[in-house]
């Protein structure tokens, strides 16, 4: 089944939880919603922000990354689980060029792509499992914008993906206001510490952990 | 026991089929003879392309390397078979420097090397399980130009090997021609694709996908 | 508990050491005291060296990694050891910034960091088992300066560390003349047999290598 | 937060889908609902089906699994998911005392436990990814009865778990009725495909495979 | 391509390289046809020899398994490649049936099997590299008696398989009956050795060791 | 080098230690001490606990086990590491019928071993990180009773091994005496908690957790 109607998280508002990154997006949500660290970009300094489209894929079977291309929006970045671990190839250039023509920011997969290296040179940045010259067959069906699990993560469609070179993290629809808030706040806040430390105040000092680590029975010995 | 007379693929066929590049190499061979995905270039952006000749490793143990050296040709890439999985640094700096003098390619092993930066300044292109500072012992024989399995590939002397960073191709002597017949006409093909899908032409349109899909049960729901 | 005083190893004999990377060096060892593979530079072409203050963090947990911050001295190396297998994302820019304010050389760490892409624009280099966005808790204490075991590796606080593309070797303070010089009398060695492989003569030669080959039972086939 | 009222499945469905084992149920399913194959009884044999109470366990944290306790009701399995990867032992025999005291069917988590053999005399069935003796600590506060991700597969408080020597299937509550129909269907249908296979007919025939596989384009080669 | 005619190794031999294990048959072999050791029996105390026929799968569809079955002749053990490293349970009890009436002796798969319960009960051996209940489609061809690469081995149709608690060996069918007559005096050996190991006497002494590890440099301290 | 003198731990301690199991040693030690959890006894229900006596392997080399044969005193267990990671068999029934002949209560090893079944029949219990059939070479030394790193854990020499279905704990001689102490302190308590937990009492009023709870913010939500 292909759902065509999905409630996308503001545009905007992904941007915006772009420009923070993923660890910084990760601690807003109250550490959750993070992918397994298995996701890596395919190129060093890939980013991407958007709102996810979703698409199961069966296991060695990429038919449906055709269909999912049709659903895909300027903003979007596409979600792609696999039913079992497979590092096929699922993805190359010539989809990269379909998605990126349709708007795609990017893609996510539980799986494997080729083509890396051009992958790269048309800056379109993908997060996999991994690399394989494998390609895939065209011959099950699978499901476009259903929720999925993809890197122990749930991806429901709409959902906000923030990517970048740390990993990937997914924020709910419902959430993106309220994480973009918990981190804006956040990354205030850093660049002053970053500062601080920079000069040599000690985090110890920064955070008064002194007291606590006392509490807790630190002892030092000269 | 050393071979010294293999049956190499023709150079200059093996040259071109290096010209498409593993993803479409590995289709070309009908979806045979790539070995698995941890086999992963040293440094981004290493390609090599040659006739093999092979070299049966024992665990931990270097020697047949420079057994190896003296039965290179120019053109030729040298594939390193271990007999247990191993994470050792077999290889390095000098036998690259070696191998390179003899008119090597490349070099793939299914074991660790090291000097990887010095490999990538010489622009010595390494595919390898691991890296790893760890030397080996020259202790215990082993064979060369024998056939060997590396990285669950099967690879004869005389074998073209595709390397690049979408990982490594096996093209039997014998396949050689009608791989590279099947890779040209493939890759001419993906040029005018490419050209419609960076136009938006979707591939459910292009590949005529709609009705097959149809017919496998998909189902649009708004 | 925290050790404030440890005997470290000479800082020139340090420095020495990591001019000549962790192959050279493992080899001048004896080859022990190597880290296991998996500890990988978040950055390419990474290079540290120095004497090591250590920390033993709990699993998921790096309040520590303030205590130890405190105890770092310019051209330290920070070796950080976790109770468990946890690929958690335990240091990222801001500690990078107070160990660098300190005068750390670098961080290695058996477990995650995060914020990859500053740390390599900020030039500070950490080698670790895994990226992660996951932050961790501040709750339970641990131990600095105690003897470790880090990826395989014992460490003891003082100890040289040695760390590049190649991996992170531990020399014993108390061996560290010793290995300065064997690693010395290696590398003056290799350059002249750097020179006499690249003009084509074969290790087999240059090793005197035939005889034994022969001894040991090795054949040739036409 | 802890969520005391969940809608449970009907425990009698539950109890018959376990009567058909992970295999048939998760092809009922159409071969949706199973965790990741690393999900393995920590004992040979385990078996256990019930309805589903979760919880959000932190790395290297147990506190939770004494809350969770007070909520298992008799026929639930209790699903354990876990913020990272961790393989400490966050299970004994202790928790398997009070878990079956309160009539727990079993444990599902993703991560590892310990007092192995004590549970395989107890009969208390485990399925885990690890089997560690390292205990944790109680610091942190996770959630009982929300959503959760467990080795890959989404699990709803109230659904029903279904596990055996071959992996853990999830059932959703909604779904359980026209699963275990379609399970029994195919069950009563399995008993008389087995007998014809035992006296030697070929699933060739059975099942009608010659014709497809002629048009599919297999030959036979003598 | 279904190969119908193949030459398989004497039924005899391979039945008596069975009762050696497949330890003594690796030494008999020179150390040489081993799969990797991921390669595990689904239950403990499984034994199989016998010859191979070979198939070679497509990821995630087991179609070809039934069109093996016809071509096992009693004393044959199938060994089953798959195209891509996958864990999907690609055989179970009615396959299981269907072989063991076309009198197989086992199975070894590169995949995953499941209903492993009722293969012990059953007394049905197999190998394989994981246990998952997840079922398998049946839409792509592969190949039947061609050669095959399986868990890092080459398997021609023929060979003689042997298998147990500690691996799995492949022995070519013309090297069988002179590892038949290695294995054999191996064994013979060993009796008299483990004899004497268990009155007390050392290695060292049995094997005159001693001198040769004085030779290569072995001190003993007080 | 092979150190023949060391200061064994005390043997009715070691054997008393081992009454009580990894996991309770592993708290008594403070949670530190256990070796990692790939280390997996050959056969369920193995236990051992006894003296260490150590030797450092090379890779795919069991040369130094004949070595450290002669240095086994009754009560002692060996522990062998290995300079690399290697699946290798070092080990199987003959070096077993040896061991246990010169008084050995088990083998930790860092590799692999063979002839599982024979050792389970013996009785004689393996910890390992693999079982393979391949054997292993006699060509390079290695030393006996030097502290080793064995699966990340150090192991002096002399210190109390503790091993069974749970994992591999090491308590550093001196620590032998007040680890007992603890032990049994916590073991005693243990038998009156898990009859108080089968009573149906829970963890949370046993241990007095609500208050703590209720303090770092649980809530509950009917």
């Amino acid at each position: 089944m292909v759902y065509r109607n999905i409630r996308r998280a503001d545009g905007d508002i992904a941007a915006r939880l772009g420009t923070f990154g993923t660890a910084t997006v990760h601690e807003a949500m109250g550490r959750t919603g993070l992918m397994k660290p298995y996701m890596r970009p395919v190129y060093a300094g890939a980013e991407a922000c958007g709102t996810a489209v979703t698409v199961l894929l069966h296991t060695g079977d990429n038919w449906m990354l055709h269909v999912v291309a049709e659903q895909i929006r300027p903003g979007d970045v596409v979600v792609a689980a696999v039913t079992t671990e497979c590092t096929d190839g699922y993805f190359g250039d010539l989809l990269a060029t379909s998605f990126k023509a349709r708007g795609a920011r990017g893609l996510v997969i539980d799986g494997g792509v080729r083509d890396v290296r051009v992958l790269a040179e048309m800056g379109f940045p993908v997060w996999s499992k991994a690399i394989s010259a494998k390609g895939t067959v065209k011959a099950t069906l699978g499901s476009v914008n259903v929720p999925v699990v993809c890197a122990g993560a749930l991806v429901t469609p709409g959902d906000v993906i923030v990517a970048d070179d740390d990993g990937v993290v997914v924020v709910p629809a419902a959430l993106a206001q309220q994480t973009l808030d918990a981190a804006s706040a956040r990354d205030a806040n850093e660049a002053s510490k970053r500062a601080r430390l920079a000069e040599g105040v000690l985090g110890l000092d920064m955070y008064s952990m002194r007291e606590p680590l006392k509490k807790a029975g630190l002892r030092y010995i000269d």
